[in-house]
């Protein structure tokens, strides 16, 4: 169902990789919203990825760029303005990846080589992309600008590693460009931190089906899906959300407040060597 | 500018006085996004406010209640499922009273029977409707209820005394119910905290309109007005954010992340007695 | 080992109930170093206690009061300044109370009697008792107040019921009163947000066990014990922390900024069907 | 007043600069409470500054060392332990430097080479220092490592810049060490917040004394002064603190959680066109 919020509407979607990325999600919801778009990825990921299928789906072109090269973020922007004539309503960010994961470097082991990267793509690249965004001057008024984050920006999951700096940064990015943007352009900057999501990017974190499991359990909604995550940023696209700005926002069934759910406890309680019945 | 976000919904609406109130732009909104809906405030506000034309004007019933007496909540609630013809999906708390403020008694000589009166009337019965509700199961599935706060629950403001305590707990019951009612019935509680809005209710607290000032200033958005709340409030009645619950959400142009900006910088600026120019 | 961080000062200690009581251990810390003080708890829970003990240890008076009661808590600050001669230096609340879980009321279903009194002695206590020394001006310039919290008053634990409600409210009290009394006489007010501990209050939580294995291993330092979190309350009245205030201090071996340990995840992993092995 | 906080701890201070500096107060108070140390800051840091004084006056040997440089991280933890006979008991780090601020390219203006060097010296050093240490076992079982932040990590303030994310990322790296530091040796990982300081680092941020004065009014125990930040520092290399981890710790006479106090809004309101008085 759709309700045409973001009719008229134009925007840059960067990171989907396959259709089982959220940005992937975005941008068919944003289509059926109404809204007109670019999309970019790397160079590696347009030739690993499905995205022809989107863009032709949702006619819409794409720009390859690395978003931690500054003229390649002003390429996209530029182009992007002169394939939907005009400044764009609204960016989406769903960029992240760590060499130490990928590489099995764990915490107390970080090449700082790679950690100089995981930064660069992951945080970074979303400066980057705000700084060019408005030097060209290249969001309208009243603009919206998302990027998925993880609860990890605020507490210690193990295995998680370098990504929960990057989401630290990312998200405090968010904010101080937020505070510029908003004052200069009315422009609002926000972080949406998604459950736990099944992506090919995901899929590469340590003990992801247990922990899944247990923020599934933890969550009185239940985790949030890559289809619900795309909803939301419709959502913080749309002309509803204007004063919403320099916010992380939890998209996780309610996981961040909980402590404790009887439900998460009950299979706890399982696996201790003398459990007692939970009620 | 409608887009039928809530097409074929059914709402309670609480706290509606005048023109004023952000509870009547809800229901504005709500109508001409497609909702049915009654309305609920106490014996002595419709007395005084103006509710019934906005019940003409979105053909809504008025059900009075005092929102801190159980029996007359079972009856709105019972009523409105009568009216409505089955369970709501959407419950707005905007309910709010000080005596200790309304009588100043500053925060370190309050009365403690108005302090009662404060959270019985401000917090305790946004879980008196919550427990009514659930146990008329008279919310729908995936349904959403919101109560407006204020980011006094977080950072004291002088001169907004007990509603600070009251705000704190109003948003703890929202995460505690937000909890029990997700589990066992997919329903999501959520608070908005508002920024400081021109209210006939909001307009007893002191110094308001150097506060105002200031917070205009600090948030680069600028304040939050009462219409955009009710768009914040649309949002999160739609099918669009159903996996967010247990939050508080800031709906504040930025306010809440900020620690000082330019423009308030150079306001408080001017006070000072040997003030340099601040760029 | 003592240092003599109390030395000279002077104190009342709230909530000593038995030698498993975490005031009972701050008693006898604060005697170590070198600080004198007067007890007090409700005349139920001194005759069931074993108070007479500490008291006798610490050559400290026992004064009898019902933290509710104003004229109580005025009782026990003028009756502490003749017996101390003179101001105090710093008030320990570790005081808290819920008939809804006593009576297995679950949180859907709670009594409002019962939820009024959960609030009053676990919560207002605090307020009166802050308003009571205010006003007598019981307390000295830098001098510092305590209050004993639990992380439910962020996130939602199943089974803690509405004591969740009574810490939100009872850390902003401390805000509150915080900003007031540090305004006009210097006096910091913090809450110490412990683990759960083995206390003969805290042992009636439901499912305790498999909760404190959990905090257990979750927390990188494992759970707080009541004797560590004694220290904490000395470091609090001590003159090393004087412009902290307004604070709420997680003193929990880390858990409040985890979001899954390895460890934790490990059991949890047990419990599941179809576990694989997690490293 | 000293009370043997720290007898037979023993230590490193990364960041003495000249009297001025915190880390400077805490070596002086270290030294106070019985703790032996060296001392590390930059080659030029060590030319320019007056750390010989401060290693005379402590018997401290100083080993310079450019805290991005693994191998010089290493030297100094290797050369300490030698110096100190053994493992060291607390780490301190106080570190920060922008050349973005420095060269005032504003923040939507940086220079992302200057911004790369920012989060390597005042974050990543963090990390760097704590993985040297981790690997060769340089830090006693409960051994308790701080470094210094500042409330531009949660909250805007203009003119802060690129030290807001790089103290985003220090805190992040706190964390998530901690949980690795916690659960393998017992030792603790903290930061503290604290209040702007007139330091010779601090004197560069823009509108400095405006904002002091701000912050000022605003706390309601005023700002936190280097001395005071020392006393807390002390107290967290004591074992009375033991299980705190984790944690960023404001110290800032309550500044973090103040919305709005009277003594500020009254100088802001005297800026004001057409103020009213404020009472």
């Amino acid at each position: 169902m759709a309700y045409n919020l973001l009719k008229g509407k134009k925007g840059i979607i960067f990171g989907a990789l396959d259709n089982k990325s959220i940005a992937w999600k975005v941008a068919e919801k944003a289509q059926e919203e109404g809204a007109v778009f670019t999309l970019s990825n790397t160079p590696t990921a347009l030739r690993f990825g499905q995205i022809d299928e989107l863009a032709e789906k949702c006619n819409a072109e794409i720009i390859p760029a690395d978003a931690t090269n500054v003229a390649d973020l002003t390429n996209v922007f530029e182009r992007s303005m002169e394939v939907l004539s005009g400044q764009v309503d609204f960016v989406l960010h769903s960029i992240g990846m760590s060499l130490n994961v990928r590489k099995k470097r764990v915490y107390n082991d970080l090449d700082y080589n790679f950690l100089n990267k995981t930064l660069d793509i992951s945080s970074i690249s979303f400066h980057k992309m705000l700084q060019v965004a408005h030097k060209l001057n290249a969001i309208n008024e009243w603009g919206s600008v998302v990027a998925l984050s993880y609860i990890a920006a605020q507490r210690t999951l193990y295995g998680y590693n370098d990504m929960a700096d990057a989401k630290a940064l990312l998200e405090s990015i968010a904010r101080s460009f937020g505070y510029i943007y908003g004052r200069e352009h009315k422009i609002r900057v926000n972080t949406i931190s998604q459950s736990p999501t099944y992506t090919t990017a995901g899929s590469g974190v340590k003990g992801m089906n247990a922990l899944m499991d247990f923020t599934e359990r933890m969550s009185p909604l239940g985790n949030a899906d890559a289809d619900e995550c795309a909803n939301y940023c419709i959502v913080m696209f749309s002309d509803l959300t204007k004063k919403v700005t320099m916010q992380n926002l939890f998209h996780d069934g309610g996981f961040s407040n909980m402590g404790m759910s009887l439900r998460a406890m009950k299979m706890y309680n399982r696996g201790l060597p003398d459990s007692d019945e939970i009620e």
